[in-house]
């Protein structure tokens, strides 16, 4: 009886895999959920681990403990790398196992325009716990270093902070940075002041924030010039080193660069032989399924799907990730009803678009919602708020706002640990402070 | 101005170092703390981390956060690997700095009693933030390890936990392992039953926790035994591989060996080249000072002193630590205030011995003070509070509050976060999942 059981296999524990899999609580399947991670991990508010304000436990929950109840889920720590679709198998490592369905839920990973070897070990990007970590360390880094160096230019260049891309994240990590270094650690300095820090956030295009409204991009960049960052449209980085970045002609001299641009789609897509768009995401039927093979989906950011309604790109969001996931679900159901024309009655997929949001810094946010626009406070609230409640895990839920209150009172940064092998990249001790 | 002030140089944020800082508050003296670390760190709770009930940034506190308002206070953050005392100067890298007073608030580190190299990869201690976050990505990968196995020897293999001393540590560590396996994680897995799961404490003398009663001893092995601990006194550890130990001509299969064994002083201290005790702690005049150097001092795990009322030697104990930094705070105002008798006025340092307590699992502890010994719910409690109340940071007291009850509550580990680069030792991939 176990063997009649069909195999879901479901790669990703993101938005889309973990909706996916709740969706199909009560069907007769055997469901394999496959992540390189133990953990589901908020991605919204990863940038608050990498700017000391959120411990990683704050945002990841175990994805065991999500379907600890749910018994026809199979969980499984692996990592993925390759697909046989003509066999129905996927492999990973010395491991291989067949699927009667599959669903990829591999998300997206950041792309650095072909210049990967020389830039990535420059600049990291920011979509993983430990890439968060690491950013935290060579952040928090430089502030030690900077207390310690005597040398004028080099301690100029450790608190010089880098942001390359004005999206979301982009935006979201300057303000982050700019607080940090303006509000929470200033006092705790006795050689420098990190109130001159710079923060410069760079953005190829003619405004931040695309894909939000033009009121809400100069908005961004108003609130972000207010709290001293630095915002520099049109401004393309022709190439980076360990010193900083070159902008055509201009040497940015900076310790830390931080990567927030490009998007790609996971190498383990490219193995399936089927279309791909430039970022290597997958174009998919209006079911969401692999062009040929209905048993094979695509949900979440690696898949390229154009909205029949708005005739726009599906943009790659946790919302749209969250929808795609229970889609999904519904196809399957329907496959499983028994009823050969239920699957064919399901309609195509359509991203309900419920509104997008960013956060610039404390008080400072801007949210769009069909035709209404705002920003200040308010967002700043309706932020807070949403990713609050979209956590999973009450602890996680009544942690991070706790942490939130707490930092917004005491003004301070609290998950500030360094961990991680380092080394100190020091001039000299400092042997007379500066007097207070 | 600047330059008539005297310089004190702090080594190691720890217990003694930081409680000598504070206690200086006062004093028109230029305070250098360096450590290795930008936190201050509560070691009784590290053993939480290493088995996912808390978080590191729960049981670290930033060192710069502590001293904000102690404007006397420079932190640096830095590896200081030699002393010299003749001409009053500390290296490290390219450094080096003069002092006027200096304090050895080193610690301890543990040793492998001259099997190092061979031993330390396999059995990983205690002593840091990055020892636990390690401990808990091997102890957590067994499991997820183990749910993949098919081969039962292995799979017994990842279900067995060794662990090394039978000291507090070893004891805490040994029943938070098997109250994972026993209690918190037994319905999240498919193929496994975690409750099987072998935990191993092994102690070389004849009874656990020395320094105990031995009505207190005997009660934690009874504790132990009925959590499904199994203790082994008068076992010692012959040698070890990556696939278990060698208690003499006996071999224990088990992929995780960990070390709460021997206790050794850190290297610098052996750069002083004065005498040392066999663990390579210092042994310090009355007034914790080096013999011939009365501007130096070693405070904490580092210093070998026998109290002249016991005429037992200090503990290495976090009280004993504290009291010794306020000891040392104590000397060094008398020395400052002018007087030139002041400091020989000062009487030697007296440990004063509250009590100890260690704990075992949830509701069973035991815990001494004075002429009472007491154990089980209330000694829990006591050692829960206890620990809140000197932990430092409000946040810190607030949230490992939190996690303690929430986790009470919902009977979970939420902080198992696999962290950090592993690989999955894993035979195959398990097609067919054990029916719930």
């Amino acid at each position: 009886m176990e063997n009649q059981k069909k195999r879901l296999i479901i790669i990703g524990a993101g938005f889309a895999g973990i909706n996916l899999a709740k969706n199909l609580h009560h069907e007769d399947l055997e469901i394999v959920l496959v992540d390189r991670h133990n953990y589901h991990l908020f991605q919204p508010l990863l940038y608050q681990v990498a700017t000391a304000a959120l411990s990683p436990a704050d945002i990841a929950h175990p994805v065991r403990r999500i379907f600890r109840k749910q018994k026809n889920v199979n969980v499984a720590l692996g990592r993925i790398e390759r697909v046989d679709l003509e066999q129905k198998k996927i492999y990973g490592g010395d491991t291989s196992v067949d699927y009667d369905y599959l669903a990829l839920c591999v998300g997206a990973t950041h792309s650095y325009f072909g210049k990967e070897e020389k830039w990535a070990p420059v600049a990291p990007g920011l979509k993983t716990l430990d890439d968060a970590t690491l950013i935290r360390r060579k952040v928090l880094l430089a502030f030690e270093e900077a207390e310690l160096e005597l040398d004028e230019q080099s301690r100029r260049a450790k608190l010089t902070f880098v942001v390359v891309g004005g999206g979301p994240t982009g935006v979201e990590l300057a303000g982050a940075l700019r607080e940090i270094a303006a509000k929470y650690i200033q006092e705790d300095f006795r050689n420098i002041d990190t109130s001159t820090s710079r923060v410069i956030l760079l953005e190829g295009g003619d405004r931040l924030l695309q894909g939000f409204s033009e009121k809400s991009s100069q908005r961004a960049k108003q609130d972000l010039e207010k709290m001293g960052v630095e915002v520099r449209l049109n401004s393309l980085v022709t190439d980076m080193d360990e010193h900083g970045v070159w902008i055509a002609e201009e040497r940015l001299l900076a310790q830390n660069v931080l990567w927030a641009a490009g998007v790609a789609a996971p190498p383990i897509l490219s193995t399936l032989g089927v279309e791909t768009d430039k970022c290597g995401r997958i174009k998919v039927e209006p079911d969401l399924s692999v062009p040929g093979h209905p048993e094979v989906f695509v949900l979440g950011d690696a898949a390229h799907i154009v909205d029949p309604k708005t005739h726009e790109l599906v943009p790659g969001l946790a919302p749209a990730a969250i929808q795609m996931g229970k889609y999904g679900a519904k196809v399957l159901r329907a496959e499983l009803s028994g009823d050969k024309d239920a699957r064919a009655k399901v309609k195509p997929f359509v991203y309900t678009d419920k509104g997008i949001m960013a956060t610039i810094g404390v008080n400072r946010a801007v949210a769009e919602t069909g035709p209404f626009k705002f920003s200040g406070t308010l967002a700043w609230l309706a932020w807070s708020l949403i990713h609050i409640f979209f956590l999973i895990g009450f602890r996680n839920r009544v942690f991070v706002m706790a942490g939130w209150i707490y930092d917004y009172i005491a003004r301070t940064r609290e998950a500030r640990l360094i961990t991680g092998q380092f080394s100190l990249k020091v001039r000299k001790f400092r042997k007379a402070p500066k007097q207070a």
